[in-house]
């Protein structure tokens, strides 16, 4: 599975007063980073997604093991690798992790809505064809989903 | 499965562009209720355990369902059930409901740490004492697991 | 000057590495603090005021002054007071106080504005009016000021 | 006033229901401008000052105007000067802003403490002497304030 990275140091602000990483703030990290990937690497405007196409990518399960703590300064990678593309869902499957081993693996699926009515819609065509352009492993998946 | 529920209303801090609640921030609401459990239910100082004692309770697994989003004014209600004790973790069953229906559902298992070395330590006698007086169902489980 | 206030246990999540309130985390109270008092205090529908209504209440300038801190545990109060009220602008007496003395002192001014424009607009009445209910001693300033 | 500077594109987790920046959000960015600051131009480590060290660096007084409002997908720098130093204080003065102007104007002022007694103490040599090789300006300044 190709994957998407991004180095990152772990800053005050993330942590809380066991001086380890606030584990809520994980799950902001990987919603900033499928935001990222969005832009910087599909070459799609989230911005206008959300804003004057309505479509919003809201979670709707989520799966996470966290294996070992992160402490202030530590410095840590964060992936994203697309795991299938259904209809309207998408799977992805998200690590947080150092040069040694994954510290937080996540399965995470988002379904695409429509933001008037919250309800699920098809994956629009261009953020289908750039999920299959960045992994060419998903094209068959995709094309059973349809 | 006995239940301790706090009321709340969902507030502009908690919602996103979108207009629903970030979810992230339901991660946050329930680290929150999980702590008013400790203080308000079972009696115990959660700012003594972490500073004093040294004891932490981070998350090591979690497994969500978002099947409803919340909106800006929603009135929802927290929920919070211990379902299994085992020598250091603390399974818990967390739901985010309004009257007529789940909107999140959540399996999230703690374990208890030393916050000098991050590492597992048995579940303190008092909390454990506290949780089986608080749900007497769970005492054999916890039995078995001592 | 009349106040609103609330009570609050300074929670885990509000706190950082160093063991006392996170500060940003302060505004967020009081963002939360300001919309209860519309809720609770002035019976107003905030959700309405931001959904239906478009109306937005940005933040256009804040002083504040954190004399004390406050740790994980800790009761105190949160207290706010309508300074003044202008066209279209609304300034606040913010203040995180225990039983001896103020901890966070803060002046805050908003400014009413269409969501669709992000341009002021001028109070609505019903807000004024129930502004000028909460603390009689602002009538006669809104009137200079109309 | 020399500058640290740093570009950064507005995120969805930074926007609030009005579709533009929190306020909070925008102070949480300069708590980590300032952690990048230390880290990467004046070359200390912000981990070993909280965590070894022992020392904090807590926010008294803060004053900030927000002229014009950031939204989803705006790039913005974020800069940050040193105004003064003086024996436990350090007054920065901080912006957010795009190309055409200034949107975010701040004046913070920070003292060092010690985390064991949260009491102001002077700003450790190694600190200062790295401030003042960033902004040689700065130099007189601080040695009025010894």
């Amino acid at each position: 599975m190709r994957r998407f990275v991004r180095h990152r140091r772990i800053r005050f602000a993330d942590c809380d007063p066991a001086g380890i990483v606030f584990f809520p703030h994980y799950l902001t990290m990987f919603v900033s980073l499928l935001e990222d990937f969005v832009c910087e690497e599909l070459g799609l405007s989230y911005a206008e997604l959300i804003g004057a196409r309505r479509i919003g990518l809201p979670t709707v399960s989520l799966a996470c093991e966290f294996t070992h703590p992160s402490r202030l300064g530590d410095e840590i990678s964060l992936g994203l690798g697309v795991a299938r593309i259904g209809r309207s869902s998408i799977a992805l499957a998200l690590d947080c992790s150092d040069a040694a081993r994954t510290r937080v693996a996540i399965r995470q699926t988002i379904v695409v809505t429509s933001l008037d009515t919250h309800r699920p819609i098809s994956v629009p065509p261009d953020l289908r064809a750039a999920l299959e352009a960045f992994d060419p492993a998903l094209r068959s998946v995709a094309e059973d989903a349809r």
